[in-house]
């Protein structure tokens, strides 16, 4: 079970993923292409990798191609060599567990999947009202939101590049789009006397830094790096970006926004900036830069209806009658022919296993797989996360606020507020009032759900004033890292060397998927990219078997 | 009629309106505290200002509310004065058209509005399979499209702050999330040997902006203006804008994009950058900032199903039989106690006259308004606008592309691409192949159909290769300036003194209405504030009217 949508939610994070990413090109997979370019990039360094990638239609000017090469098992695969297929029993119902059970599905393995839950998807969860959540240690809650309200508890967004939108396309799950940068959202700092809106933000911070450069490039700082060209092209274009005026002065801008907007006369703009010293001061960095990344990028995009349509599409293509939930397994055997699996019913027996629960369950999990497998299902440590659903009775932030889907950011323990993207102009609504990780999912993963929404509440109010409280209608809070058969928001592997490529394959009979066996932890396209990764795999070894 | 979601669509454009914009704030709107700060801007500058607007809760810091006061006229208006509704001629069915009946029709007034083509709604066109598209001089065209492939051909998006969202909901017309950048559609100018994606072209861009700016910056070159506390701060922030490393050098980033993404494995990323002065020769610099502007910013929005879901609204909110299609106006007359209008079938009496007519046609009407009037009406200068809809079988931008909705920026003569913002994933689509105004949209018009669609195929083929070409189903293209009863795209004020004002205030009993009479020239939103102000003062001067 168990991936997960869910980016990381603090440029930390993103730069710690950043710098474990691409700096490891490469890995096990078998494209000629891309062995090449690695070998070229270790021997010659970045020039010479450009240079060849240049040669292969690969540079930055070619049209590149996010898809990766899959073939899914197919019966005809058997036919041709005499085998048969063979019986897998898959630990976990979440994304990677089901996509392996899915994919495997298609050429006819025998597969089951065990769920410790008593529902499917993992992390991959949408409340409606009426819906429970259990805590470990917590008082159950039961959502009471109205009609046609969903609250994506976990997984929130996919990234067009992702696999995740394939396997949209692929099982007829609707996607509309999914605001992730909004100019009319706030960004709060505790820098700031009171939030602006983030188009107000990002005018005065690209104005400063247009402004600074033009001055330092008309004063002849730049003279030794860039020709009269440079220069000229550099002005032209920080005129733009940084909307200044003929002097090459920032002194505010239309893109500020408006107390009114244009309309029959010219509008009111909301007035001259604060000081330079202030703008920096204000620490608004992050908050404008959040997007920038590969994975954050807008567009992003949804399921209509709630992110759990991919798991309910994907159960149903797996068949119910193949999922067992509300069976936490006690127990792994490889055996010589085959695996044994104990849970609370039984055990069961197959050809082979599919280990898809997160690997902090995994290394408490008594099996004979060796001390080396426990120790490195032990190395990514558990990361807490947190978010509460906010439900209002009339979409204020809409009506009066003229946010429309998009992020709030904060320096706040809450870190974001996130407006729906989706029910525009509907009598009610669902903002999400926190989203943290860390430390701060931490701090309200250790209060009582109504102690997490009064303390939302008050940091909300500070963005949205007083109605943020008042018009409450009700709410659900989650702690990920609280979470039976969960016990985190996802894992950050201390390092990639060791562990990760261990798992990378089978322990014997075993195999491993999870978002946690990818570089795309916290999302479900690592779900899905690693449970494709294992059934290739599995099914190459099943092919290659003597026939029984 | 006539009014146009239709935003400026390059940056010229978008300059020359923020020039005319907050560049004369007030008007004639009676707003105490905004007359108030007008008074004080003029007298004290932009500081003084400021404090006023702090002063007055107004400040950037304090929310701002982009909503205009409107009160509509209602029917106990009248049963509190004794007076009673009046009869209203309205010359157009467009947005401005449309708004000024419905809102007159809520208290109750006698309205007619005279349409002359044979469909209601302007420039706000959506079209579908089977329907007819006439130009003037040209041959028809019939739209065969496929079931579910609509063309917005006019008004395409709309800025949340805009009242046109308030319209949609009033009106009950369902919107969505609009597309308007997308960080995986491409950028291509003249001076690049090949597209690259937009997430590219700003990774480079902003990564040399931020380097310039730190290492001048490191050198010295500020300590005059910024003091270190500053110059820390403003280091952080350019660490994260351009991703550079810990030398504050930019060497290329995950934010281009990578040839593979991160999956199982780290991912390629794409490639070295290009050198400083190949990122700048490129001219990529309007792509990058086309939606830093309050009207282009994202999100935006549209109406599920078509833009012209909320001229259906309007038209049936007005009823159907207070709206003649077919019937071109041939004069208009002040009379001592009335209006009178001549049209093909006859004349038509009323007491008051809304003329919604692009300005262009209007000063061509016989009429008795003067001299003068004819005289501002032919101040504006209409604006050729052209657009083509490209219908292809399957949607290779999102499947090959991995591009959902947004735009591709292009100096070529076809400007824009833009990709469809629903339908995502759906067998078939439409691309809108250009949108382009000025000499362009001349260029294009002056060509025949089939002409428009072959150069169109030509130049998106340097973008997407042959595939542009082949998978082309059915297409569509419209010449604004060609359209029989409306000849331009929208207008542009030379000035906004002297005929702008006087067209403000009606000639006799004729009130003009259209986006041509704000600050919101070509944008629904233009037309709709336009006609609110028509009958607001319409209605107060009927109420202080001696009753008949």
């Amino acid at each position: 079970m168990n991936e997960r949508e869910e980016p990381v939610n603090d440029s930390e994070e993103t730069e710690r993923r950043t710098a474990n990413g691409p700096g490891t090109p490469g890995g096990a997979r078998g494209m000629t292409r891309r062995a090449l370019l690695v070998g070229v990039g270790a021997a010659g360094g970045a020039g010479a990798m450009f240079a060849a990638m240049g040669a292969l239609g690969l540079a930055p000017e070619s049209h590149d191609s996010p898809q990766r090469d899959f073939v899914p098992p197919q019966p005809s695969d058997f036919s041709l060599t005499g085998r048969g297929a063979a019986k897998v029993v898959i630990l976990g119902a979440g994304v990677a567990g089901l996509t392996c059970a899915y994919e495997l599905g298609k050429a006819g393995y025998d597969c089951t999947v065990l769920e410790a839950a008593d529902r499917v998807g993992g992390r991959n969860l949408t409340l409606r009202g009426g819906d429970r959540l259990t805590e470990t240690g917590g008082r159950p809650q039961t959502a009471a939101f109205g009609e046609g309200v969903y609250f994506n508890a976990g997984a929130g967004r996919i990234a067009p590049w992702m696999v995740t939108m394939d396997y949209c396309r692929e099982l007829g799950v609707p996607i509309e789009t999914f605001v992730n940068n909004n100019a009319s959202a706030y960004v709060y700092t505790r820098g700031m006397t009171a939030p602006v809106r983030a188009r107000t933000a990002r005018a005065d911070m690209y104005g400063y830094v247009a402004e600074l450069l033009a001055k330092a490039s008309g004063a002849g700082a730049l003279n030794r790096r860039l020709t009269r060209q440079d220069r000229e092209r550099l002005a032209e274009f920080l005129r733009r970006f940084g909307d200044l005026g003929p002097d090459l002065a920032y002194r505010g801008s239309t893109r500020r926004g408006f107390v009114t907007y244009p309309g029959v006369d010219a509008g009111l703009p909301i007035g001259v900036p604060p000081s330079l010293a202030q703008v920096f001061a204000a620490g608004m960095g992050r908050a404008i830069t959040m997007d920038f990344g590969y994975d954050q990028a807008m567009p992003m995009f949804q399921p209509v209806g709630g992110m759990d349509a991919i798991v309910t599409a994907l159960a149903a293509a797996v068949g119910r009658d193949r999922i067992r939930t509300g069976t936490p397994v006690t127990g792994l055997k490889n055996l010589p022919d085959g695996v044994e699996v104990t849970h609370r019913g039984g055990t069961f027996r197959a050809d082979y296993c599919v280990a898809a629960l997160p690997p902090n369950l995994l290394a408490r999990l008594p099996h004979n797989l060796g001390a080396e497998i426990t120790a490195a299902l032990g190395t990514p440590v558990p990361v807490a996360a947190g978010k509460i659903g906010l439900e209002y009775g009339r979409r204020w932030w809409e009506i009066e606020d003229r946010i429309y889907g998009g992020v709030t950011e904060t320096d706040l323990d809450i870190t974001h507020i996130w407006y729906p993207s989706h029910g525009y102009h509907s009598r009610s609504g669902l903002v999400v009032g926190y989203y943290n990780t860390e430390e701060n999912a931490e701090l309200y993963g250790r209060l009582s759900h109504g102690a997490r929404r009064a303390r939302a509440l008050t940091q909300g109010k500070k963005i949205h004033g007083e109605k943020y409280r008042t018009d409450l209608r009700s709410s659900v809070s989650i702690a990920w890292h609280r979470q039976p058969y969960l016990e985190g928001g996802w894992v950050r592997w201390p390092s990639y060397e060791g562990g990760f490529a261990l798992l990378q394959r089978p322990a014997g009979r075993v195999y491993f998927a999870g978002d946690w066996l990818t570089h795309l932890v916290a999302w479900q396209a690592g779900a899905m990219e690693s449970a494709r990764r294992t059934v290739t795999e599995l099914h190459e070894r099943v092919l290659r078997a003597t026939p029984s």
